[in-house]
């Protein structure tokens, strides 16, 4: 993690190193989701992971202000949250042929991505607050915002046509 | 992941591996909790760790039940996404030393393992629906009904005195 040993002596600490580890996962999904993109079918899906591709890139630049606001700079520290939330999808991909099949796969896929962020957004936000940079916090409640609204347009595709096709 | 290529056909195969997956998961959380418990000081966090013990074991025999009205054995396969939730968990808290971090440290972690279980148990939900499977989805819905209480709760103690403590 980039840490030795007890290297997380106050609440500043968590903040920078769960900010880092966030930065990380940002980056890893911006990798992901052109893959993610050209596996779906469903045009509904593929336009929705493409416009959050472009959502997330805009999120790795909000991450970068807030590292600035800290006077620190932009490093990720490598995440075994993320790359095990992806490495997951991309193995269960590679098991399904059916492409309506893929497509509930990449779903829920998709959406264990989504919460892996807003929870970790939800504590740097909690954080941030209590550590009386509300400036921060309104850069990540920025970014949560469009993780909790990519999660329900999942959500309300999941419970629709691409399920019901695949069924 | 225990599957040849290309070996999720249909809808019904995608629901059996994804059950095995939270499977899994559940499992693990139920080895991870006790460290959790013994490593938080806060005593309203302790207690809602050990609850949430109680509740994890009663959630693995739900699962049991939806496998076998599916006619299948009880059985997990390997997730990478909880193995790298809890061993970022596990990380973290080895590099925090003062109790009122860690304790927000645990907070956090905790509510990254909730949220996967939520995320998963989304899914599993509206794919049984879909597959005409209401009695398995009432069973998995008991489930995610108490992971969301559970991660309400913590994001209560995260939003209240644990974190205000450690600032």
């Amino acid at each position: 993690m980039g840490f030795f040993s007890k290297d997380i002596k106050n609440m500043d600490d968590l903040f920078l190193h769960t900010l880092r580890d966030i930065y990380y996962a940002e980056k890893q999904i911006v990798q992901a989701l052109p893959e993610m993109i050209e596996k779906s079918s469903d045009p509904q899906l593929k336009q929705g992971f493409q416009s959050h591709l472009r959502e997330t890139e805009n999120h790795v630049k909000r991450l970068e202000r807030v590292f600035q606001l800290q006077g620190q700079d932009a490093k990720g520290v490598e995440c075994p949250a993320i790359d095990g939330i992806i490495d997951e999808a991309n193995e269960v991909a590679g098991e399904v042929e059916d492409k309506n099949v893929l497509d509930a796969a990449l779903i829920a896929a998709a959406q264990a991505v989504e919460h892996y962020e807003i929870t970790r957004y939800g504590s740097l936000i909690a954080w941030a607050k209590q550590l009386g940079r509300q400036d921060c916090a309104t850069l990540l409640q920025q970014n949560l915002d469009e993780e909790k609204a990519a999660d329900r347009k999942l959500t309300a595709m999941a419970e629709s046509n691409v399920n019901r096709k695949a069924a």
